[in-house]
């Protein structure tokens, strides 16, 4: 069975670990499988059925951003304890198995969670839309599991199993056979962000499976419902195997009793992937000793505009990019700086407040048209968000001038969603301490510079003291392109130069793109390198005295 | 200039890569090269030449186990912020060369540190026989130094210098142009030990090079002339190649005056790699950050005795293993574990008391042979060694029996030498307290325990708890080989077996044994695997608009 289960997807495997190494297009999947609603409201207010440690406890803090209503599923609860102990009862079996097994048995969890139809329960969890949630926390999260898991098979790999070592010692030959295992570190915990879970869950889970580990998801108390079905989807995948299920587990907590520190600092946890707030993800980098940890947390990306052909494209692309998800990725753009003097063009000068205004007219382009806003925009997820986007507008207003109000928009469906639209605030590079952190969703600075230079030694800076993951840059000067390559290498940030057109700009690409870069405090992982799955295995090793030849 | 030392090296590079797959015996090295005490007595008293932040001190700390008259070489001193600052200044030349330039000049560095002569300063610093400081010091630490060169060079080349992606979106096909640099972490900073600094700094040292980082190496301060003279060959390297010599940086502190902490503690340093104490170690784990730590620190290494054919041949071996520069490697073996019924040979049974008289009469054979004591012992490095000696000398006398108290031997050449032979106590496995810990030095304790299985269920135990870095069986009997090799495999601790013969147990070979796991106290990182060289760099990248071909 579980021999099959390498054969079956050895081929994806294959074409995935030849992706990785060239870093170009390609994807697992053809076109996300169908969605059934009903299935999705038939959960509503039932247990959720899955086995584990704990009893059902209805999980208060799930209300969705679309109906407002509290989704009322009941997940097991239990304590961290018993989270670990059936972990590490699972183990032994999965940590003995062949590697080839595990990472068979890992692509048919893939599989199955592509086919277990999560796009409702993401939508109605982070308020993601359907599109996005079919795909950006489907099709393509997925894609970075698999990421994930041909980086661990190609990092097994490379240790061989055997070696027969030979050498003369004085007059003697010493022949020794010697034998490599791989062992996996222990107990590993999956810190899950509210609004894009899947994004690094996937990841950090098939990393830490693939080379062995027994592994703890735990979800953002808003945000369990995508990934309690996942983790129910590998569960059933580990039983028809023949492995203990419990070798993943889920820990469902609540906003009033969280358990995640606990998690970090049990002292049989050896593994913590974290995503989050970059103050909780410094505090886990700093605390999770003995285990070891890899990061996402937060930045700040900037958009610098230097100069550009045609004005319009770049003005729709960036619009398009700062209303996508209603900017609660962390890839989105915050920070868009424009010379005073405004951008030189292919049809002449545009003046600074020129641009700013064609900006927010292509945002209001997408985000006050409902059907397009329900698309693009989606719902916010937390009203924390909503929060902070009235503070921030009063602030701005103050200080700069508001271009744009964050305006809720009717979705066409759920006319009780919680919807925005961007703020698009203009303000003065002198305004640093308005923009230099992250101010999570849909906000967004005009910021008035002197010119591109002095905007990208500002925006650097800030990608190297505050963090930051994308960055973006017009300008038909190809020493600037170059100067502001050499400066996101150093800070740390992925720049995407002189993008229009159909691709989101902040669009990552599973087996190609980079995801953080782990130089800056917007993370210390990346998605995917060798640093992100070697430390996840250790190699033991034996030797014989194979035969001693005396001279 | 410098691309010449990349062609100059490139076969001893490819052929290191190759062992590093194969894990066959190679060595870079032939025979060690001829030393000159000369040159060494002309150094001692005199300040030592090399460039460098800071003013000459003596360093008062530095007295030979040989002579045990002081060195008296003065050292330039600088200040950790001082330290730090030229390894800044340094860097970027040095960040943004080509990674065949480094890894060029990075292969000359270990060239030149095999002709620069360091034999008799490492013998009258670590206290090793001059025959261990030629090749244990010198070749096989400088091959392990090569092998950390050839991992960062495969890990660099992973990641593909540029890529083209190509993918439709709706009726759009965007086309992106990516370029993927190598970004290196930062400052590096290299805590080495007394006794045998080699053999984890040249890995250190050349992994943080090889993937453009600057390097501050902090010897100990009782043994810094070695280091200061292969810092100094790789100085004068950089030099003539064109790049600024403060990249790599030597601290100097003294025993009263320590700058460890503030070393590690520095907010420009990124990486340390600390060999010493389990308890500092553990420390700099927890107290790295942000900085990732590598570490190696000690263990408590096991022998256990099923079944033997010719028992002599193995006595003679564990003799060998605990004479080797009177146990003061990290792999040398200290409990060994002798059933009370004895012991199955081809020639009969052999009583355990037989077993434990005969061993120690293996050692006297060696430690209290003045010639051969002298090439093997050598010589105590540091007094509290001879004092922790005394003491536990003292503790199992009172609880077991010592077969052989620890006594010095008269050196041929060095008559005031610091010497030891071991201590051999018999111990019941009972007395866990006395020999759970690792006790450093000539240290051994024969464990009657009731039988090989118990002994091993403690021995695993202990390397579990306490740390261990090498284990060492003998058995005729294939299930307990297995069910050894199994227990240790989890243990993290590397596993011999009915080694016999002319190469020392714990002798560990570069490209082909791993050294120390990670999965014990022992330490985190490993000579070589993936995860020691994979978070010095990450990865950046750029990407730009190819085309765009709308549909």
């Amino acid at each position: 069975m579980t021999n099959d289960l390498f054969d079956k997807h050895r081929a994806t495997l294959e074409r995935a670990v030849e992706a990785c190494r060239t870093r170009e297009s390609w994807s697992a999947y053809g076109e996300p499988p169908a969605a059934d609603a009903d299935a999705f409201e038939a959960q509503l207010g039932k247990p959720f059925d899955d086995d584990g440690p704990g009893t059902p406890h209805p999980q208060t803090d799930e209300v969705s951003p679309y109906t407002g209503e509290p989704l009322g599923v009941s997940y097991r609860r239990a304590t961290v304890d018993e989270l670990v102990e059936a972990a590490n009862r699972a183990w032994p079996r999965w940590r003995d198995a062949d590697p080839r097994v595990r990472t068979g048995v890992c692509l048919e969890m893939c599989e199955r969670i592509h086919a277990a139809d999560l796009a409702h329960a993401t939508m109605h969890t982070t308020g993601q839309s359907f599109g996005m949630s079919l795909t950006g926390s489907g099709t393509n999260a997925l894609d970075r599991g698999i990421e994930a898991i041909a980086q661990a098979y190609s990092a097994m790999t490379r240790v061989p199993a055997t070696a027969r070592w030979s050498r003369s010692f004085g007059t003697s030959t010493v022949e020794l056979s010697k034998r490599y295992r791989l062992v996996p570190k222990g107990v590993a915990v999956v810190i899950a962000c509210a609004s894009f879970p899947a994004w690094n869950v996937y990841p950090a889970l098939f990393a830490s499976l693939a080379t062995g580990n027994p592994v703890i998801v735990k979800p953002h108390p808003s945000s369990v419902l995508q990934m309690a079905m996942a983790v129910r989807a590998c569960r059933r995948v580990l039983a028809e195997a023949g492995f203990d299920p419990g070798l993943i587990g889920l820990a469902v907590d609540t906003v009033a009793e969280p358990v995640t520190k606990p998690l970090v600092r049990h002292p049989a946890v050896r593994i913590v992937d974290f995503t989050g707030s970059a103050a909780f993800g410094s505090w886990v980098e700093a605390n999770a000793f003995p285990a070891i940890a890899y990061t996402e947390t937060s930045g700040v990306n900037s958009v610098l505009m230097h100069s550009v052909g045609e004005l319009q494209p770049v003005l729709r692309a960036l619009a398009g990019s700062l209303c996508l998800f209603s900017a609660q990725m962390c890839t989105s753009p915050q920070n868009i700086y424009v010379p005073r003097a405004g951008l030189p063009t292919a049809g002449g000068r545009v003046g600074a407040e020129d641009v700013a205004e064609g900006l927010a007219e292509a945002v209001r382009a997408i985000a006050t048209v409902p059907r397009r806003a329900a698309a693009v925009l989606g719902a916010i997820q937390s009203p924390a968000t909503v929060a902070l986007l009235e503070q921030v507008t009063e602030q701005a207003a103050a200080r700069g001038r508001v271009l744009l109000a964050p305006q809720p928009y009717e979705h066409p469906e759920h006319p009780k969603a919680r919807t925005s639209g961007p703020l698009l605030a203009r303000v003065d590079v002198a305004d640093r301490d308005l923009f230099a952190g992250e101010r999570f969703g849909p906000v967004a600075f005009v910021i008035a510079c002197n010119d591109a230079d002095q905007a990208l030694a500002m925006a650097a800076r800030d990608a190297r003291e505050h963090g930051a993951i994308t960055a973006f840059a017009y300008s038909s000067d190809e020493g600037y392109l170059e100067r502001a390559e050499d400066a996101y290498a150093l800070a740390g940030a992925a720049l995407t130069s002189n993008l229009t057109g159909a691709m989101p700009l902040n669009f990552s690409a599973a087996y190609s793109d980079y995801h953080v870069t782990g130089l800056n405090p917007a993370g210390n992982a990346s998605l995917t390198d060798d640093s992100f799955v070697a430390g996840r295995f250790r190699v033991t090793q034996s030797r014989r005295a194979a035969a001693a030849a005396r001279g």
